[in-house]
This record gives C-alpha cells, sequence and structure tokens, in this order.
C-alpha cells in the first residue's frame, strides 16, 4: 500500500484545460486580466466575482460560463496566487451562524410535515458559501479531476496558511459525495490499454517504481493482472490501482516478482494470488480510502477467472521497521540495528543467517506489537488488518533494493485475505486490537 | 412537456433483479421469510433487522449481502407489505432530536480548527438512519433504479399514508445528489440503438404516443433527432428524452410531422429544429428536472451538427385551455366552449374559420395573463419560460388528436429558445413574471 | 432450412447509395445521362464507357470515381434499362479466345523459372474484362452490398435472357472470392441489438415467418440463441441466420416453441438446443453456401455457454412430402393424401390417430428412400444429410400451420448434430448415399 | 516510403500460436512427431499427410483440424526443416501439366452455356494443390499472419533455393486476393491506441528509427498525425503506416520535425501536412504495395479535419545518391565525393556553403535524369512519381543523421501531392518517363 500517492496533472495539462474552458468561458465580456501572484488590486476583484457567482441565477449555460472563466483564472495563477485566490474563499465565504442559527430556531418550531424540510433546510445552511463556488466545477469537461488536484494544493498549502484547512475539509466532503464507491467502476489493465494510461500507471507506482515500459510490460503478462478504479467524470485516470502475481505458493520475494527475464508461470498450477502492489493515483483523494473495496472487488473477479486459486494475499514492505529498531531501548535491538549498517551485510551469507531468526522475530514484535494508540504503527499492518486481513508469514531477503533494506532490513510480509473472515477479523481488529496472525507469526513472538 | 412521466419497472424485472441479488445475498444463514402483506409477527423482525444493518460494521461485502437480502425481500412483498415496510422505515429511523441538539451545542462550544469538524458532525446528524437504510441499495447492481422506483411507489403511497411523506422527501433528496446533472451523460437515440432501449421510448412517450415500431422509426429518420440523459448506474435507462424534426419554417401541425408517409426534409434547406416531445422517463424523479438542460444542450449539439439551422422552437400543448375557458364567467367564452361541443366542428370550414380569430384571442390570453400565484397558469408555458424561452406562435388546427382537440381546442404554441436571450428571459420571468413574447402573440393581446 | 432466402435492398437504399457514390464520383464533367430503358444511343455511350473503364490508369481515385458514376447511372435504370446494361458487358466484355489461346502457348512454351508466371498470365486471361468492371465496386462504400444485389438480379434476368448466365457464373466466381468463410464473423444477436438489423431479420426471417415485434423479442428471449454471419465489408447485413430454442428433451412442435405466452425454459434444466431456423438473408449470395459452418460454429459457441447441453438437433420441415406423396402410385398413398384434404382433419382426434401411423411411415420412406439421383429427394433433409446430421425422429402434429399442414401433414423432423460423428456420416451420404438415421426412423421403415 | 520492411512475428508469437492451435488440433489421433530440422524419414510422411489434406473431405471442423496440426508442426521446426517441408509443397504439389492439358481441351470443345463453366474450371486447375494446403491456414485464428511471415521466409529461402520460387509466386498470389484494398480499414493511431499496437510501430519504423515511448509520443502529439492500414484478419497489425507533421510551409528538415522539445504547432498557422515517414510493416506482404492508396487517402481525412491545409507533401530520403555520386566518372562528381569523407564537414559553415550549390545540382541530375529502365534509379523517387507526386524542393542540410549524411549528403527532397494532378502525372510518368517537377528543380538542372 503505497502512503505516498502520484502527481496531479494541474501543471501538465493546464495548457489544456485552458484551452477548453477558454472556449467555453465566452470572452467577449466581463473578462478579468489578474497578476499571476493576485495582486492586491486583485483582491477586491475577485471577491466581486465570487459574489456575482453566488448571487446569479441564469441557469445552467451562464453557470458553466462562468466556471469556465474561474478555472482559467485559477490555472493562469503562480503558487502564491492561487493561495491567495484560496484563502478569499475560505474567510470570506464561510458560513453565516446567524443564518445556521435561524435555520436552527425554524427547525425546532417546526411541525409536522414541515419539521422534514426545516431539517432539511437547516442542513443546507450547514454548506458553506465556499463550497457552492467549488460545486459549478464539476459540470465542466474534467472539473471534477481539477478539484481532486485543486485539493492535493490545498493539502500542500495548508501546513503554510491553516486558514486553509477548513476550505480543505469542505472540498474533502465535496469529493467523498463524489466518489461514492457505487459510481466507481473496475477495470482491467493490460498491455491492450491505451498508452495514455499506462504512462500513468509508470508515473503513480508509489510501491516498487517502474523503470520502463519493458518492466510495466512484464507486469502485465498473461501471468499478472492489474485492475484499477475509475470515476465515470475522469474516464482515463486511474483512482487506485493493484498489481496481481500468480503464482504457485505464497511469493516471499519482490524482485524476483519483478524479474524480467523470469519464466511465465504456468497458470494451470496457479494457487496463489500475490497483491504486490497497491498504489493511490491521485493526491487529491488522500483520506478517501478505496483500498479495501479494490482488494475484494479484484479478489471475487480472480476467484471467477481462475478456479484453482486457493490463497489471496499480499506481498508488502514494512516501512517503519528499522526507524522503530533504532528507537528500542535494549542492547539486543540496538546491535541488531549498528549490524545492519555495514555495507552489503545482507550478500554475506554468514551474517544474514546470523541475523534472520532475531531480526524475524523483532519484526514480528512490531508487526503485532507496537501500537499508535490502538491501531498499529505500522500504517501497511493496520491498512490491511483493518480491512480483515490475516498476517501471514514474514520474509527474509524479501525486497534488497536499497528502499527495502533501508526501511525494513529487506524483510517484507504477506497479508491474506480470506473472504470468508474479512468482516470478523476487521471487527475484532477494529474493536479488540486484536491481530489474526498465523501460528509462524505467533511462533515469532514466543 | 410530458406532466405525467413513463412506467417503473419495478414489476417488470422484479423476477430478474430478485435473481440477481438473491446471488448476492448469501442464503445460508439468517434469512427472513415474509408474508406478502407482513404479518403483526413479521413486523418485530424487519424492525430488529433494520437495526442490525445501522450497527453493522464489517465492511463492503457484508453492507452489500445485507442490502440485496433487503432488497430481495422487499421485492417479494405486495403493496400492502411495502406499505408497512417503508413505513417502519419512516416511522422508526427518524432523526433523534437529542443527537441533533447535543450536535448544536457541540457546534456552538466549538472553536477554531474544531469547528469546522463541529459544523460537518451536524450536518451529518441531520441525515435520518432510514436515509442510510436507503443508501445501502446504491451499490448493488440496479441498486439505483431501485431506488428510482421505491420514490415512484412512496409517491402513490404518500396520499393514503402520510407519514410516508418524509420518508419520500429523504428519498428525493438522495437521488438529487446521485442525479447531479454533472455526472449524466446526453445521448443521441437512433434506430440504430438497442431495441431494448427503443421499447422504453415507446413506454414511456407521453405527449404524442408512439403507435408502433414503424411510428418510431419514421420519428428517428435522417430528417429526426432523438436525444436523452443517461446516468452511469443506470445506463439502459433514459432518463428523459426529445424529439426532434428537422424542418423549414416554424411547424405548425404536429400530424404533419407525425405522418410516416411525408416525405424526408431536405436537411440543406432545413432552417429550424421543432423540439416536438419532451418526456420525463422515470417517475421515481418527479420533481427533479433535467428538461431545462437538454433543451439547452441539444441546441448546443444540433448547432454544431447543422451549421444553418436559424431557430430552435418547441411546437406544444396547451394543455389546460379548455378547462380554464370553461371556468371562464364571460359570455363569449361560454359559447365559443359550447361550439367545441359539436363533434367534428373542425372539420367544418367555415367553423372553424369563424372560430380561429376568438379561440386564437382567448389562448394568448390564457398563456400570458392567466396566473397561478406568480407564475403561468399553464405548466407547459411556465416550464418553457422559466427556462428562458420566448412565446413565439400560436398554431390553428395545430393538433387534430382527440386529446388536442380535448384540451386546447386543436391549437398549439411554439416556444423559441434563443440562446443568447433565455438567461436574461428567465430572470424577468421568474423575478417579474415578465413574458417574453412575440409581437404576432402581442398583437392577439389587444 | 430457408430454401426462399430474403429480400434485396437494392431498391430500398437507392436513394441512399445514389447520394453517397454522388458525392464519390466527381460530376463536373463527362457524366453521362441515360434513359431509365436504356435507349438505342445510349447503348454505344454505356459500351464506350465500359472501355474506357478498362483502358484507364491513373490509379484508385480515379477508379473509385468511374465506379461510382456507373454504379449510380446503374441505380437510375429500370429493369429494362438494367437488363440492357448488362447485356451489354456480357455480350460486348467476355473473354477474347485468341488472347487465351496466345497465353495457353506462351505457358506451354514457358522453363524453368518462368513456368509459374506463365501460368499465372493464363489464369488471368481467363477472367473475362467483365469481371474487371465489376471488381471495381468492391472498394465503394457497400460497393460488396450493391454486387450481391446486383447478382440476386441476375438469377432473376437469367431466366428471360439466356445470354445473362455466363456473367452471373463470373459475378458468383467474385463473390465466392470475397465471401471466404475465414472472412467471416459470428456474431449472436439479441434484444440488445441495433434495431435496424433486427429490422431485417423480420425481414429475412423465410421458415417461420416473424409476425411482430414481440414475436420478434420472444425469439431473442434468455432462453434462446440467434446467430448470423457477417461480412467485414457489410456490417449491417446478416448472410444467414439460425434461432435456437434452449429446452429439455428433442422439441417436437414448432407453435410451442414459438408461443409467446409459454413461460421460460429454466436453464439449468436445458440439455438440448434446438435449431429451429435457419435462414439464407441474401438471395445474391443464393448457392454460396454457409449454413454447414454456421450450425457447427454456433454447437462450439453454445458447448461453452452450456455445459449441461447434451444434444444438438434442428426441428425441420419436410418441404416436398405431401407432393410427393400425390405423385406415389400406390393405393395406399392415394387413399392418404385423400384423406388429407378434409379441412380441419388434423383436430379430428380420432382420424388424426388413425392417420398418424402411416403417415409417418410414408414420411420416414420418402426422407429416407427418395432419390434425386444420388441425393435425398427433399432439399431439406439433402442439406443436413451432407452436413453430417442424423435423421433423429419424425413428430406428429408438430407444425399445425396452414404451410406446415400443405406442405407435410404437419409433420416435422429432427436431424441431430453429434460434432464426432458428422464428418463420417457427411462422406457416407456423400459417397455411398447412406442416410444415417436413429433406431426409431429404421423402426418406421420395417 | 521504407524499402526495408518491419519484422514478422514467426518466433516472437511462436509459443503463442503453437499453443492456440494445439487445442484446435485435437490430438487424441494420428498425430505426427517430427524431427526440428525434418529428417529423410519425416519427408514421405509429410508428402503422405499432405496428400491426405488434399483428398479429404470432411468440411470444415475436420479442415481447421488438419491446418491447425500442420501449422503446429511447421512452427517446431528449425530453419533446415522448413526449408524441406516448404520444398516438399513446392516439387510435390505443383500442377499437373496433363490435367491442365485436359481441361484446356474441354474448354475447347465447349459451347454455348458449358463454355463459362469449363473457362472456371481450366482456371480452377491452374491453382496447383499447393495453393490449396496454404489456403487451409486462412481459416485459422491468425491463420493469415501465418501465411504472410511464411512467404517473408520463403522470400528469404528462395535465394537458397531457387525451388521455392514458384511457391513464392503462388503465395504471393493468394495474399493479393486476401489483400484486396476494398478490404482494408484506414485507422487512425494515437497516443491513446493500445500500447501493444504502438509497440509494433517502434519495431516496424525503417525510416527514423524511433528511439524511445517518448520520441514515438512526440510523434503522436496534438500536431502530428498517424494512419495505418489493417486488415479484418489481422486486427493488431499494421499493413504500412505513415507519419504526418503539421507545419507551416514545406518542412526542409527532418531532425526539427522529431525534436522532442520542439514546441507544438499552432494548428491554426498549419497549411502543409507532411508525410515524414512511411513504413511497410509486413516483410511478408513485400511488392503488394498500399502505400500509393495509403497517402491519397490520408490525403483525404485530413482535408476533411483541416480545412486550412494547402499543400501536401513528402519529406523524403535520396537513399542511392552517394553510391551513385561516386560511380559517375567526371571530376567534378569524384571532386565532391571526396569532399564528403572528410569527418563532419557539413559542420564546417565555410565547406558546406561551398558544396552545397554543386550537391543540389546533383542530386538534381539524379533525381531527374537517372533511369534504371524506365523508370528513375532512385527508388524512393520511382514510388512516388509513379504515384503521381511532383518533385517540389530539394533541402540542404536536412537529414544530418549518420544514416541522411551517408546515403545523400544530408540531403533529402519534398514530393508534393496535388490530388487533382496526380493521376496525369502519374500516366505521364508511367508511359513517357516524364518526371513532373517544380520551377526550383528545373531551374537546378539548366
Amino acid at each position: 500500500m503505497a502512503l505516498q500517492p502520484g502527481g496531479t496533472f494541474l501543471d501538465r495539462t493546464l495548457q489544456h484545460l485552458r484551452k477548453v474552458w477558454h472556449r467555453i468561458g465566452d470572452h467577449r465580456e466581463n473578462d478579468i486580466e489578474l497578476q499571476p501572484g493576485l495582486s492586491d488590486e486583485d483582491i477586491p476583484r475577485v471577491h466581486d466575482w465570487f459574489t456575482a457567482c453566488l448571487q446569479a441565477d441564469g441557469g445552467e449555460v451562464a453557470a458553466r460560463t462562468r466556471a469556465a472563466k474561474l478555472g482559467e483564472a485559477y490555472l493562469q495563477l503562480d503558487d502564491q496566487g492561487r493561495k491567495r485566490f484560496l484563502l478569499i474563499m475560505a474567510e470570506q465565504f464561510d458560513c453565516d451562524d446567524a443564518v445556521i442559527e435561524s435555520a436552527i430556531e425554524q427547525w425546532r418550531a417546526s411541525e409536522g410535515s414541515e419539521r422534514v424540510k426545516a431539517r432539511q433546510a437547516l442542513q443546507y445552511q450547514l454548506y458553506p458559501p465556499r463550497l457552492q463556488l467549488l460545486k459549478q466545477f464539476t459540470e465542466l469537461p474534467e472539473g471534477v479531476k481539477f478539484l481532486v488536484d485543486m485539493r492535493a494544493e490545498l493539502l500542500r498549502f495548508r501546513k503554510e496558511e491553516p486558514a486553509l484547512a477548513a476550505l480543505e475539509a469542505d472540498l474533502k466532503r465535496l469529493l467523498i459525495h463524489w466518489f461514492d464507491i457505487g459510481l466507481l467502476r473496475l477495470e482491467q489493465i493490460t498491455w491492450h490499454s491505451p498508452a495514455e494510461l499506462l504512462e500513468k500507471l509508470i508515473a503513480y507506482e508509489a510501491v516498487h517504481a517502474i523503470q520502463s515500459w519493458e518492466d510495466l510490460k512484464n507486469r502485465l503478462d498473461s501471468d499478472r493482472r492489474c485492475f484499477a478504479f475509475f470515476h465515470p467524470n475522469m474516464p482515463g485516470e486511474p483512482l487506485i490501482f493493484v498489481e496481481v502475481a500468480l503464482v504457485n505458493g505464497l511469493a516471499d520475494n519482490v524482485q524476483k516478482l519483478l524479474d524480467e527475464q523470469a519464466p511465465l508461470q504456468d497458470l494451470q498450477q496457479a494457487d496463489t494470488a500475490i497483491f504486490y502492489s497497491i498504489s493511490n493515483a491521485q493526491q487529491g483523494l488522500a483520506g478517501i480510502s478505496f483500498g479495501n473495496f479494490l482488494i475484494k472487488r479484484v479478489v471475487g473477479v480472480l476467484q471467477q477467472e481462475f478456479s484453482n486459486l486457493q490463497q489471496f494475499a499480499t506481498l508488502s514492505p514494512i516501512p517503519g521497521f528499522c526507524r522503530w529498531l533504532d528507537a528500542q531501548p535494549d542492547a539486543m535491538s540496538q546491535q541488531l540495528h549498528a549490524q545492519l549498517t555495514e555495507p552489503g551485510w545482507w550478500k554475506n551469507v554468514a551474517l544474514s543467517e546470523q541475523l534472520e531468526q532475531d531480526l524475524s522475530k523483532k519484526a514480528a514484535q512490531y508487526l503485532v506489537l507496537a501500537r499508535k494508540g490502538a491501531r498499529a504503527f505500522d500504517p501497511v499492518a493496520h491498512f490491511h488488518l483493518s480491512n480483515g486481513a490475516e498476517m501471514a508469514q514474514i520474509n527474509w531477503l524479501a525486497d534488497c533494493s536499497e528502499k527495502g533494506l533501508k526501511q525494513s532490513a529487506g524483510m517484507m510480509v504477506n497479508y491474506r485475505y480470506q473472504l470468508a473472515d474479512v468482516e470478523q477479523n476487521s471487527q475484532n481488529y477494529l474493536d479488540q486490537s486484536e491481530v489474526r496472525r498465523s501460528a509462524a507469526i505467533s511462533a515469532l513472538l514466543e
């Protein structure tokens, strides 16, 4: 599970979007020329413009025209300009408490058939006007993608400008509505897919970087599967995608999986589907999770295609292990951590064999026992455990890439998804912090 | 504009949906057998079931299973059973005022970065649990269509069971979210479209009934266009559709337009697009209007395809005219109305010529001056005027079908859409009840 | 198996094709205006035009232009004009024997590597120039369909104009090349198919006429299948299609199969696929058979979709039985034939029971023993036997339509296709006139 | 125009095809195990097998089974084995002269309506049995591609085995039939096309090699177009493709066109379409030309999309120039050729300026006057002149790649296609060797 989602297209597609929206926005009249950084004189003009947008009636055509102009103006701004633009929205177009209080009173006073209307009216007043401004974009071509990317920018900006946090929270709400799971389509991605889409996989893959088109082709070969969720308003943009290898037995080494020279797996013999990479593709959808749905839907699809599959499991990184180990006060942890600093230690067979047992035990402790409040400390463990997976196996020298060695001493872990058990597992983990694990993992804890 | 939208598919597709959902709902355990009319013993069981649905965690798979069972159970009920089923939802799963009051207090007490969260939490509490129950269906195959049809039933039931009105209002809210115009796709329908879709046009056409497949084919010929809106979760179901004839000059007779023997219009000579029928296809979306968007989008599409089109207008019925005339106290109105009772009066050339002038004047008065509050009394006039159309021409002997003679003495009216003016017209009508009309209509009023 | 294939579209699409071709044919120069009936002055002009076509170089663009003009001119002619037009082609643009003889001599004289070229050159000379004229049309849009329909006309004309027979034979050769089975695509037709295509099924069905769109919908229901062959250059035109019912046991009555009120077959219980109608859709492809391929391919497709299908059989008419019976000299035949003239005899249970045994025996004799040369006298029997089917069962009162009673006293026969045996059966029938039959049929012969 | 067409897929797809065909060929009986190099004992077995294929009846299913086995056997052979396999076909299954002579006699003796049959029968006898063996493959999945690749092998083998030349000639005939221009579809290729297809462009591009996926993406950008011909039986395989740049004025430098960093052309300003690369993609279709059709069709498509395009021209290599120059006896030619051997001469501005005039004149002489029989000596010139193009402009330092410098001292030439003139130009060139050229080219000849 990639914790660092992919890139936004705001800048790459800027020229294209500006052209499309320029055509929609009718530019014969009331155009606004803004400074890239939004000058002090620009600010009241933008404010008036927003006000006009909210007051206007005039139907769809007018609304689209206005939204297109607004969007085009935004795209021409630089970082400072965008921050200022968004701050106007955040600060000047928040909810009006007096209006809300009045709606509360009306609701309280309502009776009978009026009650539901009064409740809905109160609910409506809880949408701040700035949300109304944002909602306009959803009707533009690629407007939903624009909002997703705008949230990615807000997530970046809000660190420096706390006043933007509330705007970000409102936009997140809007996006949660738009990205309702019932609207998403699961699609398989193959070497037959458009190059334009495959190029995005290369850009967005966040777990095991795709090195080249040949690497990608290997990941889409006949013994592999790749699936993604798509939204109807963003047809060429994957939201999240998973890469699966069909293998025999639990895969215990990711370099083997990614080896372009490895022979094809005989599908008759494949009994295991390994989910070796899950990447969120949209920074602007951070915190709006689809990974849980994705894995379970893909398990269903694979069961239909391959009746001889016996197990479904991930081959996952352990991103926080080495940092955690370093922070452990006990002597053994410190000694182990020191040994890992020796360059190429893992190629030293004797040393590696000596370390395997101890580090595997430490990893099991880390994964099962280390906590951040009630949840597992390791974010990937938390993700799969809350989905209801079982922690199945710790694999030694499973990822000997620089990154793999650095974050987890080359170890990886399999989480196994058994559809019949996931709900119970999930509930036990969420309610009682209980970690469902195999006997092998339990043995490492003794 | 059809005021009586088409049929629901609840019953026709019942067998199909029950089969699909039966497969999703895993029936090894906790199945509920209900009496078709929902017996008194069934009621507490259904209540417990709803409660369990709301409490359960367990992720998507479990939620789909539960929703599928619920839906399957509902489909097996008869009218009485459905009413009782919905009443449990409406009465036992409404909002909890105490919870809302508590959320109000927390919002009032919140400060700084907590404020937006508290506002969103309050907003969340304003969704009654019954809405949560309904929302589950959106993730089922054809679940959105199921909810649309359920609302059609609620609209029918609420007359007898006022307690269902609030549930209906909540469901309407949910559907407004789902049927956001940004999600809808405009598609052309042709003789190349699937028969399964065309069959629905025949069923749903509400203005000028489609007599046969040959009649339909004629309406999809090369000098005609037909467009509909579709939702991504209801791919084969039109939401609303419009039928257009490409002609030379304003069409003044609908029988001519529908005449299967009439020669094809030479498209080089066509300067006018006539929208001669707009039908809402989903009873369950009553009051959620797309007609305005549809007409304007279609105007845009036609302008692109045919650069020589000069005007876009409807040929519309005047549904309330004769009733209105009958209710007028003046002697002339009474006399005119009496003359219309003579069978076949319109085939009597002398009589028809004598009546034309007076009735046209009366129709102009009715359309322009008759009011229901601030809006035009005639519902079709109100629809087009609020969209920003201009009332262009009253046509004598324009619809000599039984229905046309009965409701408007055979008269019809053209509403003209000029994109450059629609916003201003619309605002003037909505703000000041101003009816934009041609000089010809004005002359009839003098 | 329909022996009377469907209609041509020459006249229906005339206007459309003339328009398309008119645009291709550049009309600024050397246009030819012909009399509809081709006047005596027109004839030398057409002749010169043909000559010019054959001499011209100039590449594709020019060839398309010329062919489009030629085609447009042809479409404007009436029957007499077309006959004259085709006669010029047939009589004036036949092979030149001297040229062929010279090619023969060159081939005889050739040696070594020249021999293959000389052989190919001779072969080339055996294509008459008129075939060259026809071949030009294949590059026009819908040109292949044009040639297919032209052959349908030639088949009609050649009775009155024997001189056209050779032209027809050449065109048939050309079409055999174009309609190579390797190019044809098998496609399923459903209620989801374009109405434009379904309309053609209604027009082309030649065995059991399709009464209405409802009748058609019933034939495409979930317990039915319909498949057709298509050619890449005639994408919307079925060449031949078959209608299949999935049933339990050998179907013995066609009215039951076609009953729109009959309940759906439970597909879990279906063990038999009944091919109850096969229709050639193109008169112009008469004698170029695809039926054999179609049945076997469809058997393969159905085996994949329904693993529980045990047998594949037709329910076929016996078109020549009553005529044959009438021509039999023996007293019993004469008596039986006489009894069939009584109106409604088949509703008379006693009479029907009395006749069943004798007529079934006669039908078995007719089907198995009656010969036209070495082949079965009954054309449908010949078709299925040469495909390798087994004659399985004679069904009493199986088709009580007027046509069914008239041609075969209401009897029908099942031919069973067992893929493992069809080749051997076919060879035995073709080589030794051996009719593969069930024990039940053999028993009737004793 | 690439003279060295792309690669075959025989070996790359070998494993795939063998698997597919293995499934079709039913392997329970009469399987043939052959040595990879075809042993002496294998040869009579293969011969018998061929004979059995030709004698068998048994319909399509049997034919497909046999062809699949034959094809699978062939794919398992090594080069020597394939040669022997093909030699059996070539030598043992040629035409039987006695049979042909007999058919000639029957034709001579035929009269009336028998004459056309006798002619067709003779024609049929001129197809050697080996062609019948090959034709079987067309009904297999990917069988047409198999035959195309087999011809590529024959073209390679026939140099060493002249006996294969006749077989190659027969196969060419068969392929000409199959690749009739009327069957080919013109399709645009974009960055949206399947990666699997784009990968083939990279492999097949024969004029200016595609360096990377980024290079390819640049060639498919919004100011570029790429079109290819496809055959219905080889849907993912381009037959020939052309790359087009939309520019302002005649492009005179190919490196500029291929520069990935160059800014996008403003399409409003583009008045010229430059065909800068045409590649045949199938070695096995060598000598079966589609280039002529392709260019003219693409001109038509571009004219429709961009109404402001004024001219259509190539930017073409002059492949034979330097070799020709070296072979010229005159002192000036020798001196010029010598100067070109100095490394980096073209970066020496003074030297380059000194050479430009003389070498341009020599290039004009070479292109216009140098002959191979009646045709232009330069193969690219011959291709475009026979298509009817005009030689428009010689460009100095237009291709400074190693290849460009080596073959033509960096010069390139534009051929201009003016649809109104191409037929006349083509005829003049083919009939009278007349080279249509611009005034600028003529000036260089003075």
